[in-house]
């Protein structure tokens, strides 16, 4: 353990004797080499997919951008930027300590400011990923909230999301701590755990349900329901940035389930190196597919139901099929995902149905798209989840050599019943801590902005201009340029 | 074999007679957890490329959103999702199968819907990557007919492109069945096999030629050429898309082409690993010079011939560069890029002049650049392809050390030859497939939309309205407001 | 070392004697086979850092494009364009070796042509990601004088500056031939050696001051500045836009700044394979955090000063962050980098306070945000770099343990009088050769465009026509259209 690697292994091992000591010392190179190999491959896996979660917050940001009407660009853009910023100093602080930190269950305590990070178990790439994902919950709840809310309240909710709700509503089910984690088995939750594997739950309903309230105290846009009651439709300014912010959301999502893993390469319990890749993979296949037939029932779903082919509907089937996959994608077959997508593109369709009769107004559907097929998503795994991609995944602990999985696939009851309490809990929690905290900024004046702001626009009204200049010189001036030029 | 790794290289090798087996344990975890890092690699390395090809559908979507009209931007970037949507599903369902199944050279015919993946040849990543290569086609494509194509008759091609006309024509030159496969260089095709690496053959000339007979058949858009015969010039809405979409397009080519190795680290026929790592590399520097030397080539080519600096012509003669290198990346020194790119973006000012004195109307100039430059692309690797990339690259069978390569590098004539018969081969397919096809839907009145549609827009007629409505509250009210928010 | 890998480690090792052999042969392979993982994983993390940060050109031309007025849109993005192009053949002709080729410490002489690479030391993907360093220099300038420069004028310090003036800065400071790099850190500057990781010294100083000379030169845009001194406001076109480019240029800064390590696992003096992956996440960590504080810090500040919430201000002072923590990312703490983000907010407000009153007129703030938070940035490293990441990054040389760090954190004047000697020297070489070209094609009339031109716009002038058409069907026909279509 001396000398250099190169020189132990190119030394000629010239007696018997002295076999032994320069084998023991080559070993453990070779142990050590080998550890950090897997430690670096791990990181770039890691960093990467953090990076293409983070890209995430720029498709919310032109996907919202583009829903909203032009004069309310600017202040739904800000929220955008300031999420990912105020996440980066909030989750920093304390978010990831209360999510991932040492707790009985219910709440981390340690790890703030990232002090006595990195350690055995995270390293700052770690860090890096769970912050990307903590921001993508306030983009959701902006969405619900759009054209209407006070920046101040907006900057409220925002921390109290990002540095509190949701990490602990992810501490419950992904730190291995977590009352409702998978790695605890035994006992809790019909002997099963819930499984979120990217977060169907933990992101999405989180963000959908605060959006859900948030909409429902503020109620609808000035003009929305007319006198009657009857919907107006708002379209959003750019349909180009919805496009835009569709697609990469749709690249960063490869980052988001794809990346759940953490680990691409693992230490197998006999001592060996073995990997995930192909679980990545198929998470990546998996998540394609319930996207991809999510999008095409929405197409013909909606052409049969309103006569057109509907770009925008279709970006939202897309979404939901996405947000549903999330829960199950590294533990169901391809085929199981089609169905999966299929099922997310009329969830999204029914419960905006709903949403439209209950005359809620929800700009961006984050509540209907996030909430509605997030909840479908948790399903859906308790329904379809394979048991050898279950203990593939999720490996038994205490000797045993299988777990409960999907209902449909034979698993029996358990898993889905985890599922079940997975929903509820989430759904409990966020309306008992962003309900009253919405319900007490509209008492106090606080959310929701005032009529005449409204109608002015966000923009010249608290954010010092509009977005959009697009005037270009009139046709005098340059044609006599062009005159000019041509003298 | 039993025990751990770290306990079988951590125990003391006590004696003579126990070395033997204690050696071939821990030679056995070495060997398994090498294999084990080999694959995470290439996993990590082919999944990060696929993202970034799926990129590229985003750069797709805002080239061809900003290069048609307003009124038409709905639908083209429908278009754009709906390729990626489809080929999500028909890929997965057959697509793979007929590119990548066992085959007696024409048409591959396993593996449908997944069936027997993951193998020891493809794992979940292999078919992600080819997904992404086969929705790309589907894109190129759409430009050509932009405009004026029933969205049904878009479906239609687009299944039978993405599905089955796109996966024959990779499994000819792609998968090691196929009949003009450089595996198969014995024999056929010279003696030779065609070099296609990332396939400026195999992608661009597909959907280039198929976008070529589309326009053709559907005849140019309404105005295009005024009753005299003359050309009238139709500008794409927004050039800011264009620029926007060119980058992706850039951004997304490196996983493109530097990803098309598949895998970066090999088991060498000594049992050793090795890398194409510098192969990765090379392959990333010749598609940059390429592209760079296209645009600058177009930039000042175009200054000469028209008068001023054309953002939109330097966007184009950039990607034709990257068209062109695509099917040589990998086997060709630096400086021969940058004669490929210079000759692209001839060959693309060529083209166009082409199109417009025989009034063919390709709103994104796609027939040209994609088929015109795939084209060139496909004979210079005939021409320029050394002879160390090509062994490096292409590894000579039956114990050859070398194999034919290009023909001004002293390679003789039988490569060249062979990628002659790639070119035939592909326009040949192409025109006996989508020819008909396209024709058959002109006929029963399918394909083309009429005349006041045309005029009116497709985003109103088809799309339930127009992508835009940039409209800000008038001076009035917010001038108010203002007004009130002062007092 | 004859047979294959695998037949070595699984060959019954039979006789004593006959072990020598066979494990000579098994570590050599082992060796050779662990050299190439490394090679691999490198490769792959600094491939697709370069990916990374050649998406942050994309997000320059989206900032550049949003910021200035509709009518010389075509402009400013066949600018980044090109930047792009020329960088991709004048870097590779002879940048890159003037940057890094051998050399007595101020201008490397080869390499040319990339003539002898790949060697030992640098492969393609180095060169790869070296390009991608480059191209962003001369993106920065143009953002300074958009809006006034004639083309001819920007071609020509695009290729200087490329090509000549920023390869020799990196020479000084990041090769190892370098008079100031941290090699070299015996006798030269204070026995330390100038620390500035990513470059906001050797990049975005150097940018900022070509910009500030460039835009002093040919002052103030028409109108700027009114008859009696007044500002006034000239509004980017589209805001949207610029926060586009702000979050790809955040996205991409993860490749710039945790990409410099240029290798995340490494051969340690002992032989052993050990890696940065550590340190790596740490650096995308910081750069993080110190954005995200100066995002923050500017919200309040300029909603103290100015009264309303700017989104514009927020993306400026983001990047005000991460430009700042560019010279120190991977040596600091993070809380550290809060402090850096948090002054660099600051510093940005002060200097366009400053640019305001003395009527510097840049239309990106370019020359504030690069030049003034870049030199913040070299400085800070000078304060609060930390002894433990300082020796882990840089490791000492001539068998030293530790080596000068940050003033505050004990470390005394040395480090920090190395970065004060980095600023002079990057802005006084960047002054004495491209102020003189600045002025010399002023004088020449090269460099500014005309009068009447700069009313009219570029665009139509000197690009063949507007960026944008956005004009829609009246209503008159798509009503007349709808009627029929409810016939």
């Amino acid at each position: 353990m001396g000398g250099t690697f190169e020189s132990l292994l190119m030394s000629t091992v010239s007696s018997g004797s002295s076999i032994n000591g320069t084998l023991q010392g080559d070993q453990a190179a070779v142990l050590d080499s080998m550890t950090a190999i897997k430690d670096a491959i791990n990181a770039v896996y890691l960093l990467f997919s953090a990076y293409l979660v983070f890209s995430m917050q720029l498709g919310f940001a032109m996907l919202c951008a583009g829903s909203v009407r032009a004069k309310n660009t600017m202040n739904i853009m800000l929220t955008n930027v300031i999420d990912a910023a105020i996440g980066g100093v909030f989750y920093y602080l304390f978010g990831f300590a209360f999510a991932f930190g040492t707790s009985s269950g219910f709440i981390g305590h340690s790890f703030f400011a990232l002090t006595g990070v990195p350690n055995d178990t995270y390293d700052y790439s770690y860090y890096l990923y769970q912050w990307a994902f903590a921001i993508a919950v306030a983009g959701i709840t902006s969405g619900s909230i759009a054209e209407r809310t006070q920046f101040g309240a907006y900057l409220t909710y925002s921390c109290v999301l990002t540095g509190f709700v949701y990490p602990i509503a992810s501490h419950w089910f992904w730190s291995s701590y977590g009352w409702a984690s998978p790695d605890r088995n035994k006992g809790l939750l019909f002997g099963s755990g819930a499984i979120d594997f990217a977060g169907s739950g933990v992101v999405h309903v989180v963000g959908g349900v605060a959006g859900l309230w948030g909409a429902l105290i503020e109620g609808p846009r000035v003009g929305r329901f007319d006198a009657f009651g009857k919907s107006v439709a708002m379209r959003g300014h750019n349909a180009t940035l919805v496009v835009l912010g569709t697609f990469l959301l749709w690249f960063g999502w490869y980052g988001f389930n794809a990346g759940s893993f953490i680990q691409i390469l693992t230490t197998s319990t006999s001592g060996l190196l073995e990997g995930n890749w192909s679980g990545v993979g198929r998470t990546a296949v998996t998540t394609t597919l319930a996207g991809s037939m999510a999008a095409l029932t929405t197409l013909f779903g909606k052409r049969l139901l309103s006569g057109h082919w509907n770009a925008l509907d279709v970006c939202n089937g897309l979404l939901g099929g996405f947000v549903a996959i999330t829960s199950g994608c590294s533990v169901v077959d391809p085929w199981a995902a089609i169905v999966c997508g299929f099922v997310a593109a009329w969830v999204l369709i029914g419960f905006n149905a709903l949403a439209l009769r209950l005359k809620f107004d929800d700009p961006l559907e984050a509540a209907q798209l996030h909430g509605g097929c997030g909840v479908w998503g948790v399903i859906f795994t308790g329904l379809f989840a394979a048991e050898n991609h279950m203990v593939e995944v999720y490996p038994p602990a205490n000797g045993d050599t299988t777990r409960p999985f999907g209902l449909l696939m034979g698993g029996g009851w358990r898993l889905l019943g985890a599922q079940v309490v997975e929903v509820l809990a989430i759904v409990g929690w966020v309306t008992v801590t962003m309900g009253p905290l919405f319900y007490a900024m509209q008492r106090m004046d606080l959310l929701r902005i005032g009529r005449e702001e409204e109608t002015a626009g966000m923009d010249i009204s608290s954010h010092g201009g509009f977005a959009y200049d697009h005037s270009l010189p009139d046709e005098g001036p340059s044609r006599r340029y062009i005159d000019y030029l041509q003298k």
